[in-house]
């Protein structure tokens, strides 16, 4: 059994993981840590939860957490690396579900998110959690930066194309559409259900923080430094990410076969039959990213569809994959949801 | 294992109990037949299941039922009577998901369903699948009627009130409110996005289909007739049933105690703290039904709210439930579900 | 021209002023304060107002809020009550959209609001808005109680039953369904897209700050106190409240013809004919209420199903209707406006 | 006054001219035809019309119809051609609001529609009905083929570019989001609100109707073939279009003052300010098409964002602009509407 604490439940991230790991077969969830429901049941916040998870909330006690084998940061950005080194140093290895750790490039963080890093020694050994990367770097790691929602979606969907160069990396196009949960569970204005709801808008238009992420990601697979329009769109939906991706193809290739043959073996990536239309809700609560690969008019331009759920491959259910990497698990234990449909 | 069949599997309670059954530890699916889908991929219809069922749709064929241990008939109403016969004589079970076998009384079928009864001499051994009140019948039951969605939220939120003779059983009121899923998977306008969206009515005011069967229910509960207004409304959600249950008070008693104590067995009802107030989404996608009681402004009025998830506890995981009965496993195996939320 | 102000134009009350106003072919709009957003334009914080509203908003002053005729207070709860006098004495008239006047007695408004009033001797010549009360009493008024928009659904659906004394007026219930707008545009967790979409859930149970201000109008229209249980629960939709009423007959009476009667002259109320069902969406926009009556089963139960759009007859719209009978005006000048379906 | 009929008056867009025509002050509606429905009250099947609409369905009567004005056809795909002819001899002007003239090319629409077109001699004669683009035209026109919505957003925003020669316009990309509103009052299983709901999907990868439209338009603009990948989404909310355009930039140019200039002088396209992010709701219910105009990081794509309501300025509502043209009218006369927001 892995100990496991968790700092930072109050957000859908926290009660998704919570969800996850409630009935994982081999997680002993030990500690829930929250400032400001420190001392409340877990279930009065979240009534999914009753019957399923009992414990309190805690106050961020130290003590508590280095009693872990792992300690999940479902925290806001900038939490997680305040913390991370002392429970390092006491052999808890670490899953950061924020971005404190997902940048190689300090500075680069702290042009994006606004803070300087408390600990950029620890960005180079910080495993960025993308399995279909870095499955066996994740394997040893002691640290591991969960990646982003729109990241995920819009690098699975362009890696094979990048990999196998067959596309001009230079002008990549992703056009995202998420679920208001990826906003996080915070009390602002733009996401009340009458703002939010029966309507459509772009944001983040002049420069979003998941765009220098999947830039990095691109690069990696690339080999070389690509350019991308990322263009997110808030959707009135709960749950779910739909990447449209574009590139320009640049040689002849069997794209239906390239991306069966990237993906053959990996346990969270479903290749739809040519001709598919990817659906949000075909993934809703379950880990799998479903990718349909088009090629309209037989131009020379490739679509790539490509789904999941923030929440779940985009967030707690790939911390959990993750998390079964690391302990050497099976990998889909305990992610083994059908979707609920409808 | 049990060998399970499954009549009709292209409606929304068929993918709920497909969504199920699929990783229930103890049931092996042998057969799901569809006249309209025949020979298609059962995950080409419900992409959710894509890598849970691998079945193709077959045609209704009684050879391939009569080898299974149990059928469930997830079929219009009108369907499981003619073929429920010849099953039960080849040794097979069956729990009915539709309104078939629910009443005792077959002119009463036939004044609510218009159709005449095809058996009529199977009402009596029909045992009407509510665990809560028909436990100890199920444990041996060849034929279960599973109850409709209402009657399930009503009847268990009345049921401590009537059995202890504490309410006027001749003017109860229950108030529904149901997600659009209820209707069915059927293309009918009224339930257009566009039609049910962003948008409340009520519906058959003048007379449901489930009056009566709640009302058989209450009856046996109270012991006599009871009286009942049923006002149920269309709701802009996709799962769940909110019902609020208004009764008189005729003595004084301890609300929270009795409810308390006549569901303290019950692995699937869930009596809330004093004060509370259910969501439908705390049971989205589980088998739970949560119940609140309220006496407001310590008046004479009571008042119950009780939320289920239409397509779990209202359908296909009570169905469920009843199998593990009907076949002596343990009662909640394959509905240890955490609800989704958000 | 009436030169027209508004106090407080940021919340889901002040935009629907704006949008009534903005057209409306006999008032001038002077001035919007807002505290929060003063110097701003209008429409950058509304952008359906671009091209209507060239306003910005202003800070709260006196001075430009005395050349007004009329003054509508869009504001939180407790603020009118501190500038109304000082308006009155300026000979300028105040409808105000909050709670400050609903009540005849300063006490009740304490209890319910918790906060001492401000000018408790204005409340005896405050006239409670509702034109189908009170319509002589508006002409002249100076200072209106605009009604909450519960109280506007449910007292306009039981007000024939009661002036013609056909039930028991000492157990009516009112099981009514609100929209999210309802709520207001404030940032609270509660009313988040994630939190109130695909959900239902009831509130208030024991006790709605609406329940007395009812009982109010029930009590003047019985002319003695009524008993009533209201449940209020929110409804995932923007707009539109849906009152089941329930009442017991004590007289046989022609209900349909009660109804109609009642309203025949009333350019917002809208009796339907036997047997329909109103739709929020039906009212989607405009200041009608919309009625059915029914009698299941020709029981001695009446159900009374009311709709109204609660930010238009609700809110904004009565408080324009008000505005043209206090200044003698067609009443319908500028609510003309038909329901936007779908 | 303009006399107007309606042929085909049960669809979305038929009930939304209607919303807009029972109100402008220089029509006189004479008639509204429906096979189906004949004899019925219009009010009946769309409550919001109560009060407003009086006239009942009737059949599609020629000789009824020819005593019109105008004659609105807000029917399915291949209806109109089969009575323009005649109604134009008898001196009746025609707006079809489908497909059968928007194509110059008879073949085109065969190909596309799968019928032979039943008079292509009136292809040259009809004027495509986007003022924008064709104002002048229009003024003398007898039969006008009203945009389709995707269309009316995509030309729109890709116009200034084009006309301009300022982009790559072998390789613009379209990527489009629309309410369900814009796939009609259908009773199609994908357009339930259990399925279209709470999700987002691709539609119409491999060739949708409106590419080839689109097309049409920008060979116009751009006086030579473009190219264009077109990818239409279905998102979960009622009306609304949010077309986001991606094209590559080939010379320097003043964006935000090409867009303002282009479209100075029209009463219905609103180019928004620099860094602004159109929503879909701030048009719901009205004419206007907001545009904004970006270039994130000042890298050589340009991305339009362009939102219209499909079934106002992508449908009824520009159908009364050219109404309003043809017959000299002030053009936004009965179009001044505030958008419903929230």
């Amino acid at each position: 059994m892995v100990k496991v604490g968790i700092v930072g439940g109050t957000g859908y991230t926290g009660v998704e993981l919570l969800r996850l790991l409630a009935v994982h077969p081999q997680v002993e969830l030990q500690v829930i840590t929250s400032r400001s429901e420190a001392g409340g049941a877990v279930s009065a916040l979240f009534p999914n939860l009753r019957g399923f998870v009992d414990l309190p909330f805690s106050s961020p006690d130290s003590a508590s957490l280095r009693q872990c084998d792992l300690v999940f940061f479902a925290t806001p950005n900038g939490i997680a690396m305040s913390m991370t080194r002392e429970l390092l140093d006491a052999g808890v290895r670490v899953i950061d579900l924020a971005a404190d750790f997902r940048f190689k490039n300090a500075a680069l963080w702290e042009q994006w998110y606004g803070i300087p890093h408390a600990c950029p020694e620890l960005l180079a050994e910080a495993v960025y959690g993308l399995p279909e990367m870095n499955r066996e770097q994740l394997r040893d790691a002691r640290l591991v930066a969960n990646p982003g929602c729109y990241p995920t979606a819009v690098t699975l969907g362009f890696l094979p194309l990048l990999e196998a160069v067959v596309v001009d990396g230079m002008h990549l196009i992703a056009d995202a559409k998420s679920g208001v949960s990826g906003a996080g569970r915070k009390a602002e204005i733009g996401y009340l259900f009458c703002e939010a709801g029966d309507n459509m808008k772009a944001y983040g238009v002049a420069g979003h923080r998941h765009l220098p992420e999947i830039l990095q990601n691109l690069a990696l697979a690339a080999g070389s430094a690509p350019g991308l329009t990322f263009i997110p769109h808030l959707t009135p939906m709960i749950r779910g990410i739909h990447a449209t991706l574009y590139a320009r193809l640049q040689k002849e290739v069997d794209l239906q076969g390239l991306f069966h043959s990237r993906y053959k073996d990996e346990p969270f990536v479903d290749i739809l039959p040519a001709g598919s239309l990817p659906e949000t809700r075909s993934v809703r609560g379950c880990n799998t990213c479903r990718i349909a690969v088009h090629r309209p008019g037989q131009g020379d331009t490739v679509v790539v569809l490509s789904v999941i759920d923030n929440l779940v491959k985009g967030a707690a259910g790939q911390a959990v994959q993750n998390m079964n990497i690391l302990f050497g698990l099976e990998e889909t234990v305990g992610l083994y949801n059908v979707p609920l449909l409808p």
